[in-house]
């Protein structure tokens, strides 16, 4: 920890340094969903981390894109902190809303924009530059480290969780650390302690063989969209309740130290009413703003389709509808349940209504007291200078129940993006001095966890041991 | 009356002839959609009437395609009938659907094959041979005859009502008849009294200036999708009863004859739940089925599209969606009041959806004991053998309200067509004993129409007086 003021120093002179190693990663394209470049990026990688950080490192498949995985030499008794990141990259359609290329990367206005800048390489890059930092000043790691970098996270980590199973005795960890997304919209830093989960599911209705005249057949002939209309009426009142049976409980009650936290939690209501262009937030009217994208699930109709939808009027009654939903899940619930209960629901209101589930993953919570906990914060304050914002749950999913329920390690969202880092979309960006904090925050990340005294049982927690 | 044999058998002598007039008449295109061919149909039409029928003609302009408007020469204190048909026809797309070219009239099976031939061209041409055949064989009409022809009808018959309004000095009538549409599927012939009338609208749902991420945003954004689902549920109930208020508030009660004449047609609910591949009848499920297209409106959605519809999952929350609607209005009720109630509706159930009145059309309804009726009653009798099966009201909408109600005239409906004429369809088609049947039918309701003893005002009735 006495070494840290050296290693910032030693961050602050390799700045140019670090931002040409940056530029010259997001030069190499890395889209998962075309398969272009994938195992070239997972190469240069491989070369990277062990050329320059003296760690093992392996490229292990999967079904899909493989692994990079690399673990520093043992230190006993000394914690781990495996650090998750991906390789891969969004597609950069539309190429010509770009400003600059997006995979020749362009610096202006303080920022680096390329595809994949901010999601995830920048992120990831600012691990690997951390440990370089550890080395190049002290010779050693201050802890044990173990990186792994998927190249599958843009198309739904797909082989994630087979991985992680199928791994787990390469992946013990006391904890596990995750930068990507972006810091809190007012700028401060933000750890973040878990994600609600997802499911989908499509509901198809078919009433008949073909459309019908709605003159000649209009009182005789049922209609699909009515019957998913009437059906999904019955699933969340007007009043924005969910009102599927047994759908909520499995739910954990949150913690009061979170729901302090998310009451705590800073928003510009207004901001976000403008950017998305509403008028009021969504009923139920009587939920705090991060309570409603922290404490529970959510209906959502992703798509309804069905009937005439050209220009004018077309006299039919719609003999196919299909309705596209996603539930997202909060603490404690499992996608098993929660798709039974909406199965069980559709076959009691509307049997003749079709039920696809299509995808779930689980919701992930690692409790705030966590005592890994303090050495992200305490990361935070020594570079930032404030106290962290406690996010307990992100809105969103990702797929951190692998590492958090899966194999049972606390798992922690440590974001490095600025806000308006546009990831999947045109022109995305890292902000230059996110990136070099992201360096920082990373070194004295590993030096905070360095000096933990741990509170867990080292035969579970250990790697090769 | 008495000459009627020797009408019949001068039909008959002319089969051959007749058969060959039809299919010139159908060989010319007249697609009103399409502009093409209409101004030769309508000469065509004119040439023919005054050739052959010795009747005073005029082609009348309107603000889109012109009407033949026909007129006899009068007889003074003889009763007056309108016959109504249109020369326009559907589109003939798709063509390769067609066994035979559409404008190239088959001979097959008993049947004519031409695009036009049941909707509407055989059956005004069948009023037409009528009158040649009463005027070959009598030297004379057995009562005055307007022939009204409009070239709209396809497209909506947007000018009809001005027409006829603006033309009611030249329109004074005793009775409508129109041939259109088919013979009741038994096969039986039917006079049809009524028909409902019609609005659309959409309702328009904008939640948001664009679609949003369903994790970041679920529980915050307000979904445009949902919008429309809770408002449409509101209107009507998962029993199918509508639930808007007033909506319901001019419908007449049926008459005693009227329910008994819908409850006596004969149906066969499971050929129409095979061909329209319907498993049971739409809800409410404690009305008949001529009940269900006669005394009660609809309210039907066309189409509702928001959101994503493509393959697989798209997590967002959608920002707009539409639905298109139509009621189908019963006797009694006009759209400006179904309109303005459900506007209301609208207003206080989800004042931010955006609600647009597309269309109206008012039901028309003649009573079953029109003294007029009897004219078509024997007219069926005479040349089929049997009485005709008695419909109040036709499901579907056609522009008679603007004789029945706009100049007030007992309107009915005597098609000709076989059921499965399919008009609208590739291969529309009209069965040859059909269209014989109809010409006796159309010669035999002149001679009727000459017996009938008048009961009603001349001065209101009576052209030219």
């Amino acid at each position: 920890m006495e070494q840290l003021a050296s290693i910032f120093e030693h961050i602050d002179a390799q700045g140019e340094n670090y931002l040409a190693r940056l530029m010259d990663y997001v030069s190499h394209p890395s889209i998962s969903a075309q398969n272009i470049g994938m195992a070239e990026a997972a190469q240069l990688l491989c070369r990277m981390i062990s050329e320059r950080l003296a760690m093992e490192v392996e490229l292990l498949p999967t079904a899909g894109y493989p692994v990079v995985l690399a673990r520093s030499a043992k230190i006993a008794g000394a914690p781990t902190v495996l650090i998750y990141g991906h390789y891969d990259v969004q597609p950069p359609e539309p190429y010509e809303a770009w400003i600059t290329p997006p995979f020749e990367p362009a610096r202006r206005d303080g920022r680096i924009y390329a595809r994949g800048v901010g999601d995830n390489k920048a992120q990831h890059l600012a691990h690997i530059l951390a440990l370089e930092a550890h080395l190049s000043v002290t010779g050693r790691l201050p802890c044990n480290v173990i990186l792994m970098l998927e190249g599958e996270e843009e198309v739904g980590s797909p082989n994630l969780a087979s991985f992680v199973s199928g791994h787990r005795e390469k992946l013990g960890a006391d904890f596990v650390v995750i930068s990507d997304g972006h810091l809190h919209e007012s700028g401060r830093p933000v750890i973040c302690f878990g994600n609600r989960g997802f499911v989908s599911f499509e509901l198809r209705a078919r009433t008949g063989r073909r459309d019908a005249h709605s003159g000649n057949f209009g009182g005789v002939m049922p209609n699909a969209v009515w019957s998913l209309v009437h059906l999904l009426a019955c699933m969340k009142d007007a009043d924005g309740r969910i009102t599927i049976a047994g759908l909520a409980d499995e739910i954990t009650t949150p913690a009061a130290d979170e729901k302090q936290a998310a009451a705590s939690l800073p928003v510009d209501i207004a901001a976000v009413r403008a950017t998305l262009g509403f008028a009021e937030l969504d009923a139920p009217t009587d939920r705090g703003y991060y309570e409603r994208l922290m404490f529970h699930p959510t209906l959502t109709i992703n798509g309804l389709h069905g009937g005439y939808g050209g220009p004018g009027t077309k006299a039919v009654i719609p003999a196919e509808a299909v309705a596209k939903c996603d539930i997202r899940l909060v603490a404690g619930q499992t996608p098993e349940h929660v798709l039974a209960c909406v199965a069980e629901h559709v076959r009691r209101h509307a049997p003749a209504v079709e039920f696809v589930a299509k995808a779930g993953t689980p919701p992930s919570q690692t409790p705030l007291d966590s005592p890994y906990a303090a050495c992200l914060r305490e990361a935070v304050r020594l570079v930032h200078g404030v106290e962290p914002l406690i996010q307990p749950c992100l809105g969103a999913t990702l797929p951190t129940h692998v590492f958090a329920t899966t194999i049972g390690m606390p798992t922690f969202l440590l974001p490095f993006a600025n806000a308006d880092e546009a990831n999947h979309a045109p022109n995305e960006n890292m902000r230059i001095d996110c990136f070099l904090n992201g360096i920082r925050t990373a070194a004295a990340l590993l030096a905070a966890t360095a000096t933990l005294h741990k509170t867990v049982d080292n035969t579970t927690s250990q790697p090769d041991e």
